[in-house]
C-alpha cells in the first residue's frame, strides 16, 4: 500500500472510530473512486457498510461499486434499501451493473430489475442474457456511433454533446442498418475537412469481435493489435456494444489469477470469501481429496513390492526423490503448455513440436538428475547396483514425467475440460505411478545383486 | 490460430516454396504488422529470415519488428546487414527499439549506436540508462505536451501538426521549466471554448510515475484508476516520458507468464531459446538440483527410522500421500501468497490475517483429510492404531505445510529474495521433511500397537 493510501486509511479509520460522520462525508467526497474502493479491502465488513452510507453522490456511489471486487459490491448492497440499490445501480455503466447483479441473490436481482425504469431494466436485462465470460457479457452498450453519411463538421458537434459515453477515442461508423463498416480516431477527425463524410476518411478495415467470443480471445486481440477498444457486433454484424482496454485490462489479470490458483487446485472464487475458513477449505477439498486418493494408489501399489522391499530396505530412501522429481519435471511441462494455451502462444498447430521439445528436456533432465543420485546411492550405501537401479528408475521416471506433463493439458483440452485445473492431480498422480513402478521393477530385477 | 490468420500463413508458406517472391512482398504489404509477427511464430528461422527481407517499407518492417517477441527481433536483426538495422531502429519508437537493443550481442548493440543518427542514438542511450524493468526502462519519451499558457485553439492546432507520436489520448501540460502540472483528454478539449488557456481547464491532479517506478506498480496503478497512459516524472517532477496502456498490457502478461514459469522452477528466458531443449534444460536444472537434494534429505531422514519400518512395513505404504497432500496444501498457500503480492491484493498490513486465515484452512482440511487417510488405513491394514497414526500425521502435516506454505512466500519478500522462484522447492523439501518427521515420530511413539 503506497503512503498516501495508507494516510486515507488511517484518517477514514479515525474518523469512524469518533463516529465523526460529516467529516468522513467531506474525506470521501474528495478522494478518488478508486482509492475508496481500495479501501474497502482493509475494512471490516461493519467499516464498509457505515462508509459506503456516507458517500453522499449517488454517481460517486456508483463509480466506488464498479472498482470494487463485484462480491464486495454485492455484499453492500445488500445491506443497504432496495431503492437505494436501484438508484445506485442505474447510475452505473451498464456492463458494471450487470456484473454485480450476477453476484446478488437471485430474488434481490429480479426485484431490483422489477423496480428499475424500464429504458434500464431492459438493457440490463437483455446483457444478462450473455454469458459471463463472452464478449457480450463483458461489452458496455454505450457507444458513441456515427452513420456514414455524416459530415466531419457534424460528428465533432456529436461529440461534443455526447454524454454518458466514458472515454471515447474511436468513433464507431456504420450504415443505414447499424451494420459496423468503419471507424476513425478522433485525432483523424481533427486533421480532415469538415465537410468530408465519414464514409469518404474511416478505415474500413475494423477489428471487431462477435458477441459469443470468448473473454480470453477478447484480450488476446485487444493486446496483439494494440488498439484501445473493440466493437463487438451480433451476428448480423450490427454493432451492438464496445470493450474497452481497461475492460480488457481487468480480463487478463483475472484469466492470468484463474490459472495461478487452477494449476495449485484452488480457485478463484475463494477471494469471494475473504477469511472465510471453511468456505475456502470447502473449495479446495475436491482437489485435495482426488489427489489423496492418487496418493493412497501410490501407497497400494509399493506394497505390492513388500517383499522386494523388506529384503533391501535401503530402496525406500529414494522413494521422495523418485516421486518428488517426477513431480516437479511434470509439473514443469505442464505449466509450459498450460500458460501456452491461455497466452495462444501455444496451439494445436504447434503443439506437436512443443511436445517433442519437452520430452528432449525430460530426457536431458533425467540424465543429469539420474546419474546425480545414482551416485549419491552408490556413495551413500556403497552398492553400484543400488546407484544403477536409482539412477535408471530417475531417468526413466522423469521423461515419463515431462511428456505426461505436455500430454494431459493438450487431451484435457482437447475433450474439452480446462486443462489448468484437471493437468495437476493428473500428471501428479499418474507420475507418483510411473515413478514407483519403474523403481521397483527396476529393483525386483536386479534383487539378487541389491543385497 | 484463427481461420484468417491460417490462411495468411499457407499463402506465405505456398509461396515461399516457390520463391514467388514479388507476389509475397505484395501480400505482406496488404497485411497487418501484428499479423505478419505472428506468422513469424510459425516460420523456420530461414523461412522468417526470407519473409523478413521482403518487406519492402521499411516503418512496415519496423512495426512488425516491434510486435514480435524481442528475441526474435534481434535475431532477425543479426541475419541483416548493419546498415538496415540501423535504418529500421530509427523507424521504430524508442522504447521498442530500446528492448530490441538490449536483446543485441552487445558488439552489435554498440556498432549500430555509433552509426545512427546522433539524435536518435542520444535518445536511444538515455533510455537504456533505466533498468529494464522500471517505468524508465518501458516508457516512450514522445510525448505531446504543451506549455499551460497555450489556448485551447492552439492547443488542437498543434495535434492537428503533431506527427510521430503514437495514441494521443491526453494532453499533458507543464510549467516553463518542463514540470507536469496538469492534463486534459481530447475529447474536453473539443468542449471548451478556444480562447481559453490551458491551465484554467486542465485536471492539476494528474497521476503519474517516477522513473525507477517498478513496471509491476505501474500496472497495478493503471489497472487501479483505468487511465489510458500514465505520464513519467523525473526525480525533479519534469515531464520525461510515458507509458501507454498497450505496454501495460504487455507487461502484465509478462509479469503473469514469468510468475507462473518461476512458481514451477521454469523461467521466461527459455521462451527465448525456442526449440532448443539443452538451453531449456540448463535454465530448469539448478531448481531440479535443489528439490533433488530436499528429495535426498527426506530419503536419509526415512533411513534413520529404518528399524520402525522393518518392524512395521505396512507404514510406507501412506509415505507418498503425506508427503504428497502436504506439498499439495502448502503449494495452494504459496500459491495464494505469491499472487497476491503480485497482483497487490496482500500486502504486508493485510498479511497477518492471510497467514492465520491459511493456518486455519490447513487444519479445517488437514481434519478432513486425516480423517479419511486414516479410515482408509484402519480398513486397509485391519489396526486401528494404524490409523490413527495416519491420520494424526496427516493432520499435523497438513497444517504445518498450509503454514509454511504462507510463511515462506512473505519470508523470502522480505529479505529480497523474488518469492515466486524461491517458495517452492523450499516450501516442498521442508513440508517432506516435516510431514515423514510427524509420521515416523508418531509411528515410534505407538509402534508397540502398530504390530
Amino acid at each position: 500500500m503506497d503512503q498516501k493510501l495508507q494516510m486515507l486509511l488511517d484518517t477514514v479509520r479515525r474518523l469512524v472510530r469518533r463516529g465523526a460522520y460529516p467529516n468522513l462525508s467531506k474525506v470521501l467526497a474528495k478522494s478518488h473512486p478508486a482509492d475508496i474502493a481500495h479501501l474497502f479491502s482493509y475494512l471490516v465488513p461493519k467499516e464498509q457498510q457505515i462508509l459506503f452510507n456516507l458517500i453522499e453522490n449517488t454517481e460517486m456511489a456508483a463509480s466506488v461499486l464498479s472498482e470494487l471486487e463485484h462480491s464486495t459490491g454485492a455484499f453492500l448492497l445488500e445491506q443497504i434499501g432496495r431503492e437505494t440499490i436501484t438508484e445506485v445501480l442505474q447510475e452505473m455503466p451498464y456492463d458494471d451493473a450487470v456484473e454485480i447483479i450476477r453476484n446478488l441473490p437471485e430474488e434481490i436481482a429480479e426485484e431490483i430489475l422489477t423496480t428499475m425504469q424500464d429504458e434500464h431494466s431492459e438493457e440490463i436485462e437483455q446483457l444478462l442474457q450473455y454469458a459471463e465470460d463472452t464478449a457480450g457479457g463483458i461489452m458496455s452498450t454505450e457507444i458513441f456511433s456515427l452513420r456514414e453519411e455524416t459530415t466531419v463538421q457534424q460528428a465533432i458537434a456529436d461529440l461534443q454533446q455526447a454524454k454518458d459515453v466514458e472515454m471515447v477515442f474511436y468513433v464507431y461508423v456504420t450504415d443505414a442498418h447499424g451494420h459496423l463498416v468503419g471507424v476513425m480516431s478522433l485525432r483523424q477527425l481533427l486533421t480532415v475537412s469538415p465537410a468530408t463524410q465519414l464514409k469518404d476518411v474511416m478505415v474500413t478495415d475494423v477489428i471487431n469481435v462477435r458477441t459469443d467470443k470468448d473473454q480470453e480471445e477478447v484480450a488476446q486481440l485487444v493486446a496483439k493489435y494494440n488498439i484501445l477498444a473493440i466493437p463487438v457486433v451480433d451476428e448480423w454484424n450490427k454493432l451492438v456494444g464496445l470493450i474497452t482496454v481497461d475492460d480488457v485490462i481487468d480480463v487478463m489479470r483475472e484469466e492470468a489469477t484463474e490459472d495461478i490458483y487452477k494449476m495449485a487446485g484452488a480457485s478463484e472464487e475463494e477471494l469471494l470469501y475473504g477469511y472465510k475458513s471453511f468456505k475456502v477449505a470447502q473449495l479446495r477439498l475436491p482437489w485435495l481429496i482426488t489427489n489423496l486418493f492418487g496418493g493412497v494408489i501410490t501407497g497400494y501399489l509399493m506394497w505390492q513390492f513388500k517383499a522386494t522391499l523388506s529384503e533391501v530396505i535401503a530402496l525406500i530412501t529414494f522413494i521422495p526423490v523418485i516421486t518428488g522429481m517426477g513431480g516437479n519435471v511434470g509439473g514443469q511441462s505442464a505449466t509450459i503448455v498450460v500458460r501456452g494455451f491461455a497466452t495462444g502462444r501455444i496451439d494445436l498447430s504447434s503443439l506437436r513440436q512443443v511436445i517433442l521439445k519437452e520430452l528432449r528436456v525430460g530426457i536431458i533432465m533425467g540424465a543429469v538428475c539420474g546419474i546425480t543420485v545414482g551416485l549419491v546411492a552408490l556413495i551413500w550405501h556403497g552398492n553400484p547396483f543400488l546407484g544403477l537401479v536409482v539412477g535408471l528408475a530417475m531417468i526413466s521416471a522423469m521423461t515419463v514425467a515431462a511428456s505426461m506433463g505436455a500430454l494431459a493439458p493438450t487431451f484435457f483440452k482437447r475433450v474439452g475440460i480446462d486443462p489448468a485445473i484437471a493437468s495437476s492431480p493428473f500428471v501428479q498422480t499418474a507420475n507418483d505411478i510411473t515413478g514407483i513402478l519403474i523403481y521397483f521393477g527396476t529393483a525386483t530385477l536386479f534383487i539378487s545383486h541389491l543385497h
